[in-house]
């Protein structure tokens, strides 16, 4: 029986070419992994904690100053770091969502918006998504009238993917949200797939909230991301505590109630701290990602009968693609099945395809060298010529 | 200005004996610290997860294989890992608490349950801790009547404190929660100073609830916990997702409304496990742990005028000492105020009692060596010696 503390070291990243769609922007960069080895400790980070007796106002290390920047750089009035952005779908729709309001999402949210929503009592409303699965402003309108309508109250909240985790595409964002604001709705980004990863200027976007994920998108370990408000509704998510000890009067008045006081008190804001200078850079060369992200997509798309069901030309590094035409019709003569393409990846050095896949997947392929992606988009097609299909 | 990458590397665990209050229980094993290394990166663990997609489900690392060896070791009916203890009060407030309900907790109640009953919109209500500093099984009869008339209901919930963070004394867990079973009530005990310091048996104490912390006490990165459950509330608190898209028709099965799907994807879950047998070797010199405590105070008291505010003789390794007759006195006339304690403590080698404290302080001698607690000892009557105090 395997034992639960039998843990093989990881070595995928050093290894291989990983192309999984959640892992790649959450490799830690070489500083973050200096600070993860130093700060590994539990309540690391409460060495110098003094009043008030808050993670963001910690002085050494300067966690004080690494919200102050946060905020600058996502151009929101307040940050805080939370355990993944699920948390901050959580705080949000906790502090803006009655039990009974319809809450609007769309097509393509992320499974922890539901929850988020499920939580608070809220009933998840869909924006319907168009042919080429974007979510457009004139859908996201058309929706809120309906919902509002049958709710005969408008929605308390809006949650919008700025690229969502299926197709990766890039939604018109700053529509949507114009067109929620036009119904006096505050509008949440989901950027767990932007922030960090691509430039993203959070008042550009009017956007009330903005979620990211440290451990997806910010090279910090998990759990880990931030949330971030516009002044108006960063006293609603980050109101502080009103609780009273009713013999002893004890009061906690610096905690905020959704943060559940302190957030990440160790080796997780540390490790997105150490990272963030190199996070702020490596947006700056976001043309370069996504032009990698296009020759590969290119590569696939020269493979006979394969399409790409992303947005075409690509505009982000997770792809969906389908190989039904080609991939899974090799698959099903294939003495492996449909875990030829895995293991034949992996012998070339590529992981992180789900093993067995051959039919509809997803790739990222942010942070690859140049070199790197010459050599993805070319095992690809040696694959594929190898079992026999045309070149195009 | 400080910036916010500039991090020093933290030595506070190789360089001091540390008895900050918090922090001793955090402290990594190495075993957990080279798991760290193996897994810094953000959603390390996902390499291999399969359907059903969820992170207890994960065989490679063991993380399955973990949460059935912890609920096993606390003997409780299913645990899933979280990102802290006060995520597991919020977790069972959310799913227990309505709205204008009255939650019992007691005057040593730690402030993140107030914050998960707030969040939950329930009321607080304290059960008075008698004049030893102890809470009883008769005060919690007392208050749970007296709350049940206030309110014309019985409280949906009641949280323990197993050990209290104010005096770190031991309170009559099993007593209070029959006492609040004979009510209907269900109880939850906060352990984020049991579990994983000192044996814990979940249904010997009849717990519904049992919560622990990682990074407090289970030798693991931050910020990290289990949340146990009886399996009479566990389909409650784990209840899955009935969440649908309205549009698309998704559901998402598997995943759990409090825990928000997933919740440590990484270094934190793998910190914990690693960990976990140095955890469960541990607990069984409790003994041991509670005499270098004894010895640690006694020769406190030893010092003229110093007091124990914790109970006494010792029943745990978190003691709070009121030494405003002694210590302070010294801090009256000295040059360096009430910094002389800390600073002469950091010239012995001992960090982690507040600089500037001298009045009623706190401290922690979990797992130190018991030569580091002889020189513990030995510093803090040095200390007074050379400033004057009388040794008895």
């Amino acid at each position: 029986m395997r034992c639960a503390s039998d843990i093989e070291a990881r070595d995928v990243e050093e290894m291989y070419i990983n192309i999984d769609p959640i892992q790649v922007g959450g490799r830690l960069t070489a500083d973050a992994m200096k600070a993860v080895i130093a700060y590994a400790d539990g309540y690391s980070v409460c060495d110098n904690c003094r009043s008030p007796f808050r993670l963001d106002y910690i002085q050494k290390p300067p966690i004080a100053q690494f919200h102050a920047d946060l905020a600058r750089w996502l151009n929101m009035d307040a940050v805080r770091v939370i355990p993944g952005a699920r948390r901050g779908f959580q705080a949000v729709a906790s502090s803006l969502v009655e039990r009974g309001d319809p809450v609007i999402l769309t097509s393509l949210a992320h499974y922890t918006e539901f929850l988020a929503i499920e939580e608070a009592g809220g009933i998840p409303r869909e924006i319907p998504k168009d042919d080429s699965n974007r979510i457009t402003a004139d859908a996201a309108a058309e929706r809120i009238e309906e919902v509002t309508r049958e709710f005969s109250r408008t929605p308390p909240l809006l949650f919008i993917d700025h690229v969502d985790y299926q197709y990766g595409n890039v939604h018109d964002v700053k529509g949507i949200i114009k067109t929620a604001h036009q119904y006096d709705i505050p509008a949440l980004v989901n950027g767990a797939y932007t922030v960090g990863i691509m430039p993203v200027d959070g008042k550009a976007l009017g956007a009330d909230f903005l979620v990211g994920s440290g451990h997806k998108s910010m090279a910090a370990p998990a759990p880990s991301g931030v949330l971030a408000a516009a002044e108006e509704y960063a006293g609603k998510v980050f109101r502080t505590t009103e609780a009273r000890g009713d013999l002893t009067g004890r009061t906690f008045g610096i905690k905020e109630v959704e943060m559940m006081g302190c957030t990440l008190m160790g080796v997780t804001v540390v490790g997105m701290m150490a990272s963030f200078p190199h996070v702020q850079e490596r947006v700056n060369h976001w043309e370069t990602e996504v032009a990698h992200s296009q020759a590969v997509v290119d590569g696939l798309l020269s493979i006979e009968g394969t399409r790409v069901l992303s947005e075409y030309p690509r505009r982000h590094t997770l792809t969906r693609i389908d190989t039904r035409e080609s991939f899974d019709r090799v698959a099903q003569q294939h003495k492996k099945r449909g875990y030829f393409l895995s293991n034949d990846l992996k012998k070339r050095g590529v992981i992180g395809v789900i093993p067995g896949s051959t039919r509809v997947w997803k790739f990222n392929t942010f942070g690859l060298t140049e070199k790197q992606i010459r050599h993805l988009s070319e095992a690809f097609i040696a694959i594929a010529r190898e079992n026999g299909l045309s070149i195009v």
